[in-house]
C-alpha cells in the first residue's frame, strides 16, 4: 500500500500535483476532492470564451486533443482518484483525516491522510453594494459564471455593459464585450490608471488611449457606489463618482481572494495578503501539509515581501515541485519576480519585476527611462514601435523592472522574459546593455530596444541625458512658459508650430543645429522633441555642449506622446 | 585639444564608437577610415534588399528617420571625421600613427593616435576554386556586390541560382531568390545538416523539409567541385560531387574570415580563429589600441573556448563599450553565449549555447530533449506548433543551450532569449523548469513549452522519461523489427496501420491502456506514440509499471515526425 495523499482543490494545482506523484511514485494513493463539479480548466481562458475564440465552455476542460478532463479522465488516464461535489469542511492535522460533504446530499464523510495538498485557489471580490445581487451582474472566473455570461450575451438584447476594475481581465472582457459582441463598454477603475499593479502612469495612459482608439470607453478615478434595477429588470445602470452609466450587464473584476479559511480554520499559519504561508518547498507550517497556486503567499524576489499571485503557470510549476517534494525530492518555489502579460486589441503589454512607484515603496530609489524604438530592423515591413519603461536603483543601478507594450505581442513578451529571467540574479544597468539578444533583422535591431533600455537608463544616471518623461513634458509644455525645440523635418516640425505657435515650437533639423543653435533661448525651458528621443537627446547634449543648461530630453518623444496625448502633435493637424 | 582617435572601419562599430565617444567626451578629436565609400550600413539587411522587402540599397545607409549616414552625416549630425576611400596600410605602434592611401590616388598620408580602434570587419570566404571568377558568381556581405546581384536579378534572365553554403546568409538568400524572384534555388552545403553551428541534426532535418516545402532544393552533405560557364555567357552549371546543376547565379555563404592583417602586421597578438585577441575592456595586446566587431575573438561563455562571431548585434554593444573605456570607464564585454536566429519563409529559428555535438566538443557529457508543444494556450486561435531542443550535461545538470524553432516568429525567439540571458549564470535544469516566463492565452501555455522542456529533460536524467530522437525512432523502426503502439485515437492511428500493417502499430487509445496493455509484447522493442510525446511518455510508464520494459518514447513525436519524414504518418495517407 502506497503513501496515501489528499488533495483539495481541482482546477490548476490539484490536477496538476496529482497527474505528477502519480507518475513518479506509482503506488501512492491519490484522492482529489473538489466543490466543485467541474473540474481542471483553464480559467484565464474565460475572457476567450467570451470572446468567441473558443466555442464550448467543455474546450477549456479538453486537453490538446480534445480530451475532456474530468472524473473519468483522471481515474482511467491519469490513474488517480477524482471526487467532485465535494466539499472538504476540516482538517483534523492530528489524526491526519480531512471530513467533506457531498453537495448535493450534504453527507458527511472522512478520508486519511499521510501528505495532505491544499490547492484552495482563490475568489473573486464581489462587494455587497447596492444592486450587487440584481440579474446581470457577474464575477467572471469559474465555468458557471462563464456560460450565464455566455447565455445571457446570446439570449438578452444587451447594449452596454460596465466592467468593474481596470486589470488583466476586466481588460480582457472588456475586449470582449466590445469586439465579438459590439456591446459598448465602459471599464469603471477606482485608481489613477488601468492596469495600477502592473503599468506606471505614462504607459499605463498610453495604453488606455488604444483601448479608447478601440472603442472601449475607460473611466479611472472613479469609484462605483451602486447598481440599479430591479429583480424582474435586471440591471439598468451603475452610479459612479463621475456620474451614472446605463448598461444591461455588470461584470466585476476587481480582484480575488485567496481562500485560506479551511487552512486556518486548521491552524495553518497565514501571511499578510490573508493567504497560507508556505517555506520554499511550498510546505506550510504543518510538514504533512503542503498548499500552493491561488492559496498561497509568495515571497517577491524585488521587494522581498509577500505577494498573493493568481496564475494559472504558477500554479502549475508549483504542483510538479509539491509532488516532487512529496516524493522525497528537495525542490525550492524560490518566489516571483512577478511576471505579468496581457493582450488586448492589437496591443501587447508584459512586465516584470517593480513598477516606479513599488520599487518606492519597497524603500529603492528608483530612477526608469521611457524608450521608444523600432522592434525589428527599421527596414524591416512588419516593424512596429515598441516602448519600454526600465526601472533601476538609482543608488546600486541595480535594474528593478521592466514594463513594454507593442502590436507584436510576442516581441512585446521576448524583451520581458529575458530581463525577468536575469532580475534574481540582480542585474546591473551595465548587463541590459550588454545583453544577448538573438539578432536578425526580422527579429530586431542591431542595438535592440532592450539593450538601448539600458543604455538610456544608464545615461539619465550619468547626468548625461537630462529628461522629462512624456507626460512630465506635457504637463510642463502646458502649465508653463517653456518651448520645444523640434529636431525632425520642417515638414514634420509643421503641425506642432502649426498648433502652439513658431516661437513656442522652433524647428531646427539636426544637421542644422551647429549653425542654427543660437535661436534657442537662454532664458526658458526648452525641450528637445523627435521621432523617439535618440536625436532629441544628441540635441540636448549639443546644446549642454553650447552652454545651454536649461536643456532637457523627451522620453520617447512623438512615439510615446502620439498614444498617451494622440491630439498633441498629430501627423496631420 | 581632446584625445585623438582613430578609427579603422566604418560599418558598425566604427560609427558607434565615433558616436558615442563624441557624446560622451567632446572635445575628443575623432576621425574614421574606411577604404570604402559606402559606410555604415546594415550588412544583415542585404538578403532583405534582394527580396524587396527594401526597394533601395541606399535604405540600408539610412536612419530610422531617412537621413543617409555618409561622410556629411557624421560630420553634421555626429560631428567627427569621417574619411571614406582611404586604406589604411599600416600603423606606428611606437610613434602612435597610421599609414593610409586614397583609393583612387594612391596618395599616401599619415594621422596621429592617442587611441586607435580597429573595426575592420570580416570577408566572405571566396574560395578559388575553377571558375570561381566567372561572371555570375558573387558574395553578398557588402553594398556594392548586392547591388550588383539585384541588377543583374532584374536585367537578365535567371531562371535557377546555386546558393553555396547552408547558414544563415545562405538560407536568407535562397528565400529571396525563391520568393521574390521564383528563380529555382538550390543550397549546397557540404556538411550533413544546415545551420550546421546552430541547430543539432534532427532540427537542422526538421528545418530543412520546411525549406523544401517552399521550393528550395536542399542539398546537404554535398561538395562544390567546380563551377562551368564562360566568360561571354556567364556561369551555365555547378559541378557537385553529387552531380551537376545548371545555373545562372552562384552566391557564396560559406562563411567569413575576421579582417586582421593590418593588427598582425604590427605585431598585435591574435587568436584561433586568426582574428584580434582582446581582453573584457576590448582592448588589444597594445593598451593603446582597442579592437572589436567582426574582427576580433571572443570567449564563448559555455564553452571556454575562443569564436568568431561576425554579427551586428555584438559590433553596436561592444562600440559602446570600447567608447566608454577610452574615455576612462571600465566597462567589460563578457563574452557570448551564442545568441543566434533566422527567418525563412514562416519558419523562425534561434538557439543559444551549445549543441549536443558542441557540448560533447566541449567536454561536457550532454543530453538533449526535444519538445513539441504549442506555443500559446492550445485553445487559442494563432497557437502553432513549437519545437524545442534543450540541452544539459548529465553530469551536472547544467543547462548547457537551448534551440527552437515555430512559426510565430517572435516567440521562438522569447524562449531562447529568456534561456540565454541566465546561461551565464549556470542555471540548472530546475530553474528552467521553474523559470518565470509572463503568461496569458495568447502569449503562452499555463506550463509554458520552455518549462515543459526543463521537466522533461530532468525526467530524462532520472531515468523515467525513457525515449528516443525522433530521427533515432525513424531509424530504428525501418532498421529493426520493432513496433509502435500508437496511444492516440483509432482515426488518428489510421494512417500508420495503413502504411505499416496492424501488427507493427498498435492502436491502444490512452484512456483504454490500462484493459489492453497486455496486446503489447515482451519480446520486441516497443515506441509509445502521440501527437507530442506528452501522452506517449504515460503510456510509456503505465507499461513500465506494468512490467514492460522493452519501451521507450518517441521525443516530439507525431508533432516533429511530421516535418522530419513528412511521408511517414501523413494524416491523409
Amino acid at each position: 500500500m502506497g503513501r496515501k495523499v489528499v488533495i483539495v482543490g481541482g482546477v490548476a494545482l490539484g490536477p496538476k500535483v496529482g497527474s505528477r506523484l502519480k507518475r513518479i511514485e506509482p503506488d501512492a494513493e491519490i484522492t482529489l476532492l473538489d466543490k466543485d463539479k467541474l473540474i481542471s480548466y483553464g480559467g484565464c481562458g474565460i475572457p476567450y470564451y467570451i470572446a468567441g475564440d473558443i466555442q464550448e465552455v467543455s474546450d477549456l476542460r479538453t486537453t490538446m486533443y480534445h480530451m475532456l478532463r474530468n472524473e473519468e479522465f483522471f481515474s482511467n488516464v491519469k490513474h488517480f482518484n477524482v471526487l467532485t461535489g465535494k466539499e472538504v469542511t476540516s482538517i483534523d492535522r492530528k489524526q491526519q483525516k480531512v471530513a467533506f460533504k457531498d453537495v448535493d446530499t450534504d453527507k458527511q464523510e472522512e478520508l486519511e491522510y499521510d501528505k495532505l495538498v491544499l490547492a484552495t485557489g482563490s475568489s473573486p471580490v464581489h462587494p455587497p453594494m447596492p444592486g450587487h445581487d440584481l440579474p446581470g451582474v457577474y464575477t467572471v472566473t469559474d465555468l458557471h459564471n462563464a456560460h450565464t455570461v455566455k447565455q445571457s450575451l446570446t439570449e438578452s438584447n444587451i447594449e452596454s455593459a460596465v466592467v468593474v476594475g481596470g486589470g488583466a481581465i476586466g481588460i480582457e472582457m472588456a475586449e470582449a464585450l466590445t469586439d465579438l459582441w459590439g456591446i459598448e463598454t465602459t471599464v469603471v477603475e477606482m485608481l489613477d490608471h488601468v492596469l495600477p499593479g502592473a503599468l506606471d502612469p505614462d504607459l499605463a495612459k498610453m495604453f488606455k488611449n488604444s483601448l479608447q482608439e478601440n472603442e472601449v470607453t475607460v473611466k479611472t478615478g472613479t469609484k462605483l457606489t451602486q447598481i440599479n434595477g430591479s429583480k424582474e429588470q435586471g440591471v439598468t445602470s451603475v452610479q459612479t463618482s463621475e456620474g451614472e452609466i446605463p448598461c444591461q450587464l455588470v461584470i466585476f473584476s476587481i480582484g480575488t481572494r485567496p481562500n485560506s479559511g479551511l487552512a486556518k480554520e486548521a491552524g495553518l499559519s497565514t501571511g499578510p495578503n490573508n493567504a497560507i504561508q508556505v517555506d520554499k518547498r511550498l510546505k506550510t507550517s504543518d510538514p504533512n501539509i503542503y498548499a500552493g497556486g491561488d492559496c498561497i503567499e509568495l515571497e517577491h524576489l524585488m521587494s522581498g515581501e509577500y505577494v498573493n499571485m493568481p496564475l494559472g503557470s504558477l500554479a502549475n510549476r508549483q504542483g510538479r515541485i509539491i509532488a516532487n517534494n512529496i516524493s522525497g525530492k528537495n525542490e525550492h518555489f524560490p518566489g516571483v519576480v512577478g511576471n505579468f502579460c496581457l493582450k488586448a486589441f492589437d496591443m501587447g503589454i508584459a512586465r516584470a519585476g517593480l513598477t516606479v512607484e513599488q520599487a518606492r515603496e519597497a524603500g529603492f530609489n528608483p530612477e526608469s527611462a521611457m524608450v521608444t524604438q523600432s522592434d525589428r530592423a527599421h527596414f524591416y515591413p512588419t516593424a512596429k514601435i515598441m516602448f519600454i519603461q526600465l526601472v533601476a536603483d538609482k543608488d546600486t543601478r541595480r535594474v528593478l523592472g521592466i514594463q513594454a507594450m507593442g502590436e507584436n505581442i510576442d516581441a512585446v513578451k521576448a524583451r520581458v522574459d529575458a530581463v525577468a529571467a536575469l532580475l534574481p540574479h540582480n542585474p546591473n544597468l551595465e548587463e541590459i546593455s550588454s545583453l544577448e539578444v538573438c539578432y536578425a533583422p526580422p527579429f530586431s535591431s542591431a542595438m535592440d530596444i532592450v539593450n538601448t533600455a539600458g543604455n538610456v537608463l544608464q545615461n539619465i544616471l550619468d547626468g548625461i541625458y537630462v529628461s522629462v518623461s512624456p507626460q512630465e513634458f506635457l504637463d510642463d509644455f502646458f502649465g508653463q512658459d517653456c518651448i520645444v525645440v523640434d529636431v525632425r523635418s520642417p515638414q514634420r516640425a509643421k503641425s506642432g508650430q502649426k498648433l502652439y505657435g513658431e516661437d513656442r515650437w522652433i524647428n531646427i533639423p539636426f544637421s542644422q543645429l551647429s549653425e542654427q543653435y543660437h535661436q534657442v533661448p537662454d532664458n526658458k525651458k526648452v525641450f528637445t522633441y523627435c521621432n523617439t528621443g535618440t536625436t532629441a537627446f544628441e540635441a540636448q547634449l549639443y546644446l549642454n555642449l553650447m552652454g545651454k543648461r536649461n536643456v532637457k530630453t523627451v522620453q520617447g518623444c512623438y512615439g510615446a506622446i502620439s498614444l498617451l496625448h494622440p491630439d498633441f502633435d498629430p501627423e496631420n493637424p
